[in-house]
């Protein structure tokens, strides 16, 4: 239980006792569910996810955009944008991204089933949203980069002053690098009284 | 005391018995430039900065950009932008945003001293520099809308993932804006290895 992300020798043993504590309200549905997640969650073979099968349910809906294509590192990051329920492509999970520090180069990317994907699916478009580390960018720039010459438009999520965020408490790369990428403000047709 | 931003009653009272303890290593010195405070800090007539003098000294800089202008609700804004020293062209503090519930409304933002602003100085780029929130938003818009027609270019600072930020950790308004406004990735001319 200590070896979980998170929880150290002590929280492990609070929550060891806790469970044996509360034996029949907690402990066996613990068992049951671990046991089941055990038996039944599987990868996608499509695209990394996690579900119960071998083609994830993102991948079998037919009413998503087949040929618009997400790309993240992680099952996680998949969860936060589904989450937003704004984006209805598809995923391709990388699982990791480049860190010559954590011994992740370009060959553990696995971009040729990537390219594979994007001709097999025919896919017009393909948004990279890692995150905004050194290594979620650098990854950005390598897949762009492999990724070029397929004829498929390659975008990144904006980069810039997250919602209710305020000059006065942002730190200074987040500033300057919204400013570099700032837009022209687009007034609608109804004059603002 | 007590009526200082963030201070209660309690920390107030903490507060007048630590400069009463430390009357010679601090109470005197805060005195004192509290004293300097009231006597020299003053609002720049040309752009609402405080400075020492009628003109501060970012408008007093020859060395800056006088045809491009940064409009932001308050020093504290100006202060944020000025420390990651990327921004060389000069500001205007509207001192308020639009907001109904605090009484403020058009007629508080003073556009007609904007508007001659941009064109005794002969502006050709204005960035709309508000927080991210409802009320900066809304004055946003509406201050493109006086600007239209002036024959500036109005602009504001991206909507995006800040530096650093995870999707995991993000909020839905912003992972969905920074995929509203999601670029092209541009690569540079050194291939990536």
């Amino acid at each position: 239980m200590a070896r979980l992300p998170g929880l150290g020798p002590r929280s492990a043993q609070r929550a060891v006792l806790f469970a044996i504590k509360n034996e029949n309200s907690f402990l066996e549905q613990l068992i049951n569910d671990l046991i089941t997640v055990r038996d039944h969650i599987r990868k996608c073979k499509h695209c990394g996810n996690l579900d119960c099968g071998d083609i994830c349910s993102i991948c079998l809906d037919v009413k998503r955009d087949a040929h618009q294509l997400c790309i993240v590192e992680s099952v996680a990051d998949l969860w936060a944008i589904e989450r937003a329920q704004f984006f209805h492509g598809r995923y391709h999970i990388l699982g990791c991204v480049l860190s010559a520090i954590d011994g992740v180069y370009p060959e553990h990317l696995n971009t040729k089933s990537l390219v594979a994907r994007v001709n097999a699916d025919r896919i017009t478009e393909v948004i990279i949203a890692l995150n905004a580390t050194i290594e979620g960018q650098t990854t950005t720039y390598y897949i762009a980069d492999v990724l070029a010459g397929l004829g498929v438009s390659v975008s990144s999520p904006a980069h810039g002053i997250p919602l209710g965020g305020e000059f006065n408490y942002l730190d200074d790369g987040t500033i300057s690098a919204a400013f570099l990428d700032r837009r022209e403000v687009k007034l609608s047709k109804v004059k603002v009284a």
